[in-house]
């Protein structure tokens, strides 16, 4: 009996230990295993050293649009945001976007490369090696990975075949607007005149048109078009449905963008960037009518037929300035509370140029009349 | 006492169960791990499906110098080792290392790149895994890959910097056999006018002045200048040093490249390059003296000052034709061989453009006496 149930004890311990092994082994194994990380994923490192996996099928974000129509609004909103880095222009990635397309484009030089085996597999694999690099490394760690070079929506398709998870958010603006603020701001685009605002409304159309039907063709659940007018108008409104759009889950930071400028894990701003200035202030109202009275009249007389795309986006064409909507409170009093502290907003400026994100405080609360001076126009959806 | 040994029985199993688990689990746990497999290496994938790792560590061979030097037949003889692929020429190499080169070139777009967090690491990074992609998958996988783009060794310092494990062959050729060759091919060359031997002369000299130095650069222990001329006439001494500098295994068949056109494993050729009707052949001594009275006297006669390159590589600037050395019987051979199987050889370069390695063939064995007609000059170690 007693000798019985030592051997019972004895097996038992045996097969304990062989189960415990068992499990052991797996649980651990599959850690360190292949089969959990995937041969061709790099890593990038964040502040804790935690390693963060990037590999062409992770779910990058590309935001895009004409310059000057709020994608560096777009890209700092969500840079605000705890898990998504956004980051500066890259400059690059256009660039060799660009360079594959003249590749493309000549029928020699295809052949010539597909004798040597660089079939538009290799290329695109190469194409996507170099992006990714860029897109991961030139800024923190994070998440999700999002790229902001406006003119990568001309691509959309090409991006969505190499980064099969892709999604784009295609900003949109009033061709006057833009046009407008690209010629006062003297911001240098290739094949813009900025002494003609005929000829940059009609090529802001003809890019419009061209990005828009990228857009399309991605399909709706991968590429979604933002209205500037309308996220300034309502932004959490629309930051909601874009968050929702990314699966990206919601945080209030978005909503509060001035308030992570040059802050680890914030929002990184190049002073060679034509917005760096803006994107420091509050979302408001500033500059969503600075165009108007300021293009010329026959200009605005022939707008119908140069810029067609004003009405297929949904802008009056004949309205100067149309509706826009109107705007929710917060924004509304941002914008006073923006008028009524200029010096500050000079300041903040300059000491951001100086980047010493120490310096960069808050106002001192103005007194704001909730509702005072708020833009009032009928709501309008495009 | 039987108790005593059951128990002893009962324990021992326990134990050996134990430690045989802890060994297994060890030993399958290492495959798969993450330690056994660099986190950035990526795989290619050979016919019989095994996987290849690449990286930027691993020993890349790169392969240029002017065209028209032999930089094809030379990469056509490692191409020929079983486990050596270099492949055609990619073209878009040398142009992505052009591109980096206008953005470093650039005060203004490098402070752009710096402000957007595009540090020369980041760039780099970028270039690497671009190039690696186009390398390891334009061709088939091999456990020593190597490029071959003429112009590549103009970048031999940054290539070394990003690719720290990398080796280069710098073929050298008497200019005026080069130049030669570029004109009556008509090689379209920027910046190289095809109806003036005295500018593409000079071109030729600041040319190989700038990669003789990036080879001095990067050292002894990493760069190889190989003659041309000392190639095709002793090819297997030569072979076997450069085998030897790369840390290769020797295999004879780098000798006999023309086996192995097009061949699995062999010698891809492309149907676009210019080089590809000469490689087919087997290494002879044909190209070596054609230049001989075909450039205009003043430019012979003023050969010293136009490209002073010739004497600093060794070669006599005065001498029409300098000696170069004598071949072995074997090159010689091969040199009558050819001259008696003309029509033979015709038809075999209009298979192989037809791409049918089927066809290609080999001559009846020629009546060779050995050693007829052989070139004699005496020895000359440049």
């Amino acid at each position: 009996m007693r000798r019985m149930s030592r051997k019972a004890i004895l097996c038992a311990l045996a097969v304990f230990v062989v189960l415990y092994f068992m499990f052991y082994h797996n649980s651990t194994c599959l850690h360190g295993s292949t089969v959990m990380v995937p041969k061709d994923q790099k890593f990038m490192y964040d502040h804790s050293r935690r390693a963060i996996p990037y590999y062409r099928e992770m779910p990058l974000i590309f935001i895009g649009g004409m310059p000057r129509s709020g994608t560096t609004l777009m890209r700092a909103m969500m840079d605000a945001h705890p898990e998504v880095r956004c980051g500066e222009e890259t400059r690059v990635i256009p660039r060799i976007l660009g360079m594959r397309s003249n590749w493309e484009r000549s029928e020699l030089e295809k052949k010539r490369l597909e004798e040597a085996g660089i079939t538009s597999e290799v290329i695109d694999s190469a194409l996507a090696a170099f992006m990714l690099e860029i897109i991961a490394l030139h800024g923190e760690a994070a998440p999700y990975l999002c790229n902001k070079d406006p003119f990568t929506l001309k691509s959309s398709v090409y991006l969505k075949k190499v980064f099969p998870n892709a999604k784009f958010i295609f900003m949109i603006r009033d061709g006057r607007g833009t046009v407008h603020s690209i010629i006062s701001r003297k911001v240098t685009i290739t094949g813009f005149n900025l002494n003609d605002y005929r000829q940059c409304l009609s090529k802001w159309s003809t890019a419009m048109e061209m990005m828009y039907s990228q857009c399309l063709q991605v399909g709706a659940a991968n590429c979604m078009p933002v209205y500037y007018e309308q996220l300034v108008l309502q932004p959490e409104l629309w930051m909601r449905r874009i968050t929702k759009f990314l699966d990206i889950p919601w945080n209030e930071s978005v909503l509060h963008h001035e308030d992570f400028i040059d802050k680890p894990g914030g929002v990184s701003v190049s002073k060679t960037e034509k917005s760096s200035d803006q994107i420091i202030k509050p979302v408001n109202l500033e500059a969503l009518t600075k165009w108007v009275g300021n293009i010329p009249d026959d200009v605005v007389k022939d707008m119908v037929n140069i810029a067609p795309m004003l009405r297929t986006l949904g802008y009056d064409p004949e309205a100067n300035p149309p509706n826009y909507g109107s705007p929710n409170s917060k924004v509304a009093d941002n914008t006073l509370h923006i008028q009524q502290n200029v010096a500050f907003w000079k300041q903040r400026e300059e000491e951001l140029l100086k980047k010493n994100p120490a310096d960069l405080g808050q106002p001192n609360d103005p007194v704001v009349k909730p509702g005072a001076q708020r833009v009032v126009v009928a709501h309008h959806q495009p």
